[in-house]
């Protein structure tokens, strides 16, 4: 008998269904009173695609989704040209849910959050009504500045309606947007601010306190409103007001709630001061799903009453949930805690910088014991990154921390300008590889060796196993004389990767961990390493026996090492969760090419070699052809295809 | 006989050696004045460094010129753990002549600016009393902040001081430092801004205005002092009352004049709505070279004679200039400029953005020709960026222009955010490869292929001849659907490269310039084609016949072309104006030990390997072992190792 490696859970999920949403438009009743339940009806919606997909952004769409609502139902001119996209992009299932609700999207994609063919995790100009990419912070100005330009150059009347987070004005390139907008009297651009006061972990004011922001904005130009963001009659006056000023930009700085609408998920039901908000991403919990359900039905049901109006249908769908339990998957970042804790605790150099991700980064324990040397920069990671090469220039070891999306590419010229000043600094990457694959292309990072890899000095390396993350994390700090780049994936696996005993890291040589004489494997990390074990064994079913090789080094391999590991080998696989293009394939298998061997292997070079879809890790693992079986089944047709 | 390229010059150089600064210290005089006429005295050494190099910035040398001296003189206090640096860097021949008249820097380093082994054109921490590498703009302030950090750790009570230009403050990133500083109340921080009214082109008000930058500053939470910033009994004064303020940040807002000091030098002199500065880099002609010196002299003699000193002994060097002319060298940016305007004129859906470059990257004429479709961005390149994703959204074909170094790192998340979207962007990079050598790391690009070549969809290409601009720029426009990077070689170069007749861009497949049996050589660009067909000569006269291959396809080979190429070849040669990790060179080998060639070529990769120096560019190619005659050695050398 199997392991059991979850209890079945068996849970009810509810939606409302588009002609109900057209219905409560038709109501005899105000414009704000039907805004507001609109509204409400979406809630439910976007929380039924966050409970169904697993995963999803609750705060950032409930603190959001009254200001869409307004701008969808009574401020866009769609026919002119009025567009509105949302900048921060985690409010997707809320976009999602108004942009169903009219009809835009298709209705049975709401079953569909983060599912290949279905809607990403942040939004993609593949889905209608969708029309821009956004994800990465920051960009959004930019980009509706852009389409101003484009319009004006076009002679069309229309205008830009974006929306930002707060935490995301952290970034820097807001302000860069922020001041040629001024000076280019862009009256026909509106951002919204959906203040909700809450960014990844804990509060804005403890992240990195944006301060006075009205006054930052008008100080950069800007004509500033201010509006409760669930008021639907004071957004009302307050859009109303901007059609008004034409020769300005302008913001809205909404003040929202995060999660709003149930009350046990609004961010003002904690103490901000101390406590992080837990409803940022992720799923609810079913006990939580059923109250939050209940919370908003009762709303609606309150509000049909108010207006004499007959109940709204709500769809009930039945769902065997499995609760997905840890046994057998390994995981990095609670060696990754354990690790920098240790090591700090030797080590009075080490600091460790956050770009609002202390939670994600398993940081948390770090700032409770060692609260001096840490340093949470907001959402803002160049600026962290020059910090870091200003205390390492000083003394210190940075360890600085992000998701490898952002990491290694936001501030890619400041890591090759502390590189330049050939300190020791180690850059910590999480969520690194194609999964999870459901928040989209914008966090799912398989482009680090080749944004990075190249600077002269730099280090990338990759864990395969819990117990590989110690031992590299140590080489980077205590071995290596230069800087480095830790790539982490966040997900827990299945893997039967182990290290031998003793092991350590031998720099550019990696580990043999399983035998074969037709050919040999060689990858990376611990989804890398754990696929090829189980092609491997897919292999070994038909009688093929290929050896499975990790090396954690990403973009150097040693020569010799290589020479001896290829040398006679008939067939040699590289295998990338990253793009093939300057990935580790590739500079291994450029390697290979000088070594002059007398009878080099048929090479073989795996990895992604197109922006990859959003879905969930298995199946979009399986579309890449990366996943285990398929990895087997592509070496069979290589070997064939002689 | 032959060609005669130049016309040779005879010209005077004049400094002033440290001694005399050592006597104008010890001068029974007020501070102020001292001040003042140590300054001009480090002005004259400032020119003549400039002078000798054959490129530096005068302008921002001459306005920060003043502040660098009270900070020096009067202000910092070294002992305690005062540190200065310039965050823009540009200003570096001032910070060294200071530094040389203190005896930081050694005396005779005062002939060497911009040469091996000497004084790099940006500062760098290799040079005493340089506490920071800069030259890529925005990073300052975040280093200095670092560096506070760790006094703080340390318990160090020591203060930053940090120069910022004006054009500067557009880059996002200075905007994400000001945040938390002011969150940290780091009294320790004074920023100067040395507010000269100019960038690299036209004035700061007529690029991308800043506004109330008091203002600006001030909602961020920063202390704001605003001083005349050549008035040094002002800036005592100012710096006097900054050391009562402890628990914010402070900075200095200094009006200067670029250029100060020389009257047909000084940005007053010119009409900043309608003209460019001319002496923002490069050096000034003989005949204004002399003036200069005259005028700097006469005040210099002046003063010392108002303070009743006897006069300061000036060193003459005799110097033959050998007055470049451009016979013989091709040059990329004419064709350029002239292949934009003629697709300009066809089609209307193209649009060209910059970032405070269009001198350089030739834009001036395609502004004045097209000004609703020229869109100045400032020194804003994410914004720049996204500004061209929204309008690719839009239906516009946007050309988006900056150096490399910047180009390719700065902006790399919204290259790809863009990418994400796959809309036809051409993004053109000047100032590529290794040479011009003169402005040091920050500024050599060699890594654009690893940076952004792993981006799918997006082609990298670089030509290797003018004629060859058109061919690729077009390419670029018509017929690939999705975003490019055209990498161009900004110096003038001699090549004997030229296309075949009816030449037609093929991707993925290279051009033979040079036959031979012994081996083939691939390499790409202006410099690297040239330097390879230079090469085979060497070879040739040795009796070793090589191949001569352009490969314009930075990140995408044809892999029949190659196989046809490779197959039979005994040695191949791949020759990157880039480093080797990530180049041309290792995306050809990569694909070659694919191809599975029954006798594949021994291969070897030239290319850099480390961050290369700064100095004259023969000089630097030779020292990295890529001019022709040392990659004929490493070639000959190579064919003995077997």
């Amino acid at each position: 008998m199997g392991d059991l490696i979850g209890a079945v859970v068996e849970t009810e999920l509810y939606y409302i269904k588009r002609g109900e949403f057209e219905r409560a438009r038709r109501l005899n009743a105000p414009q704000a009173a039907i805004s507001g339940l609109f509204a409400d009806m979406a809630r439910l919606n976007a929380l039924y695609m966050i409970a169904k997909a697993g995963s999803g952004h609750i705060g950032s769409s409930f603190s959001a989704l009254d200001i869409l609502t307004h701008l969808y139902l009574s401020e866009l001119n769609r026919e002119r040209g009025d567009l509105f996209f949302s900048s921060k992009g985690h409010d997707a299932p809320a976009f999602y849910a108004v942009l169903m609700a009219l009809g835009v999207i298709a209705e049975e994609k709401i079953h569909l959050l983060r599912r290949l063919e279905g809607l990403p995790g942040h939004p993609d100009i593949s889905i209608p009504g969708i029309v821009a990419n956004t994800g990465s912070l920051g960009m959004g100005i930019s980009k509706a500045k852009g389409m101003v330009l484009a319009n004006r150059l076009a002679g069309r009347d229309a205008r830009l309606f974006v929306m930002t987070g707060d935490g995301e004005l952290q970034e820097g390139q807001i302000w860069e947007a922020l001041l040629s907008a001024a000076n280019s009297r862009m009256g026909e651009l509106v951002v919204i601010v959906d203040h909700n006061k809450f960014q990844s972990d804990f509060s804005v004011v403890r992240t990195s306190n944006l301060g006075d922001l009205a006054a930052k904005f008008a100080a950069f130009g800007w004509h500033v409103s201010r509006v409760d963001g669930h008021d639907h009659a004071a957004l009302a006056i307050t859009f109303e007001a901007l059609r008004g000023v034409t020769d300005q930009p302008k913001v809205v700085i909404a003040d929202t709630v995060k999660g709003n609408g149930v009350s046990f998920m609004a961010g003002t039901s904690i103490d901000s001061d101390v406590e992080m908000f837990r409803f940022h991403s992720g799923a609810p919990k079913a006990a939580e799903y059923s109250r939050a359900v209940e919370e908003i039905s009762d709303r609606i049901e309150a509000k049909l009453r108010a207006l004499d109006a007959s109940p709204i249908a709500v769809q009930r769908v039945e769902r065997s949930l499995v609760a997905q339990t840890e046994r057998e998957t390994k995981r990095l970042f609670p060696a990754y805690e354990a690790a920098l804790l240790a090591l700090a605790a030797q080590r009075s150099d080490v600091v460790a910088l956050d770009a609002d991700l202390a939670l994600d980064m398993a940081l948390l324990k770090f700032r409770e014991q060692f609260p001096e040397r840490f340093v949470e920069c907001g959402i803002a990671e160049q600026d962290m990154v020059s910090q870091a090469g200003g205390m390492a220039l000083q003394g210190l070891t940075p360890i600085v921390h992000s998701f490898s999306c952002f990491l290694s590419t936001r501030p890619n010229e400041q890591i090759y300008a502390n590189a330049s000043e050939r300190t020791r600094i180690v850059y910590v990457g999480g969520l690194s590889g194609v999964v999870p694959a459901g928040p989209g292309h914008s966090h799912q990072s398989v482009r680090e060796i080749s944004a990075i890899g190249g600077i002269p000095g730099l280090a990338v390396v990759e864990p395969c196993c819990p117990e590989e993350v110690e031992v590299l994390l140590r080489w980077c700090v205590g071995e290596h004389n230069g800087p480095s780049f830790l790539r982490l994936v966040s997900v827990p696996w299945i893997s039967s990767a182990a290290l031998p005993k003793g092991y350590k890291a031998r720099k550019g040589c990696g580990i043999r961990f399983a035998d074969g004489d037709d050919g040999v494997m060689i990858s990376s990390g611990l989804i890398g390493v754990a696929e090829a074990l189980k092609a491997a064994e897919h292999l070994a079913a038909d009688g093929i026996r290929f050896a499975v090789v990790g090396l954690p080094w990403l973009n150097y391999v040693d020569r010799d090492w290589l020479a001896t590991l290829a040398d006679g080998a008939s067939v040699l696989v590289t295998i990338d969760n990253h793009y093939v293009a300057g990935g580790q394939g590739q500079m291994l298998l450029a390697t290979l090419a000088t070594l002059g061997l007398k009878r080099p292997p048929r090479c073989l070079a795996l990895g992604l070699e197109d922006i990859p879809p959003s879905g969930q890790n298995a199946e979009v693992l399986m579309r890449l052809g990366l996943d285990g079986a398929s990895i087997a089944a592509r070496i069979g047709r290589f070997r064939c295809a002689r």
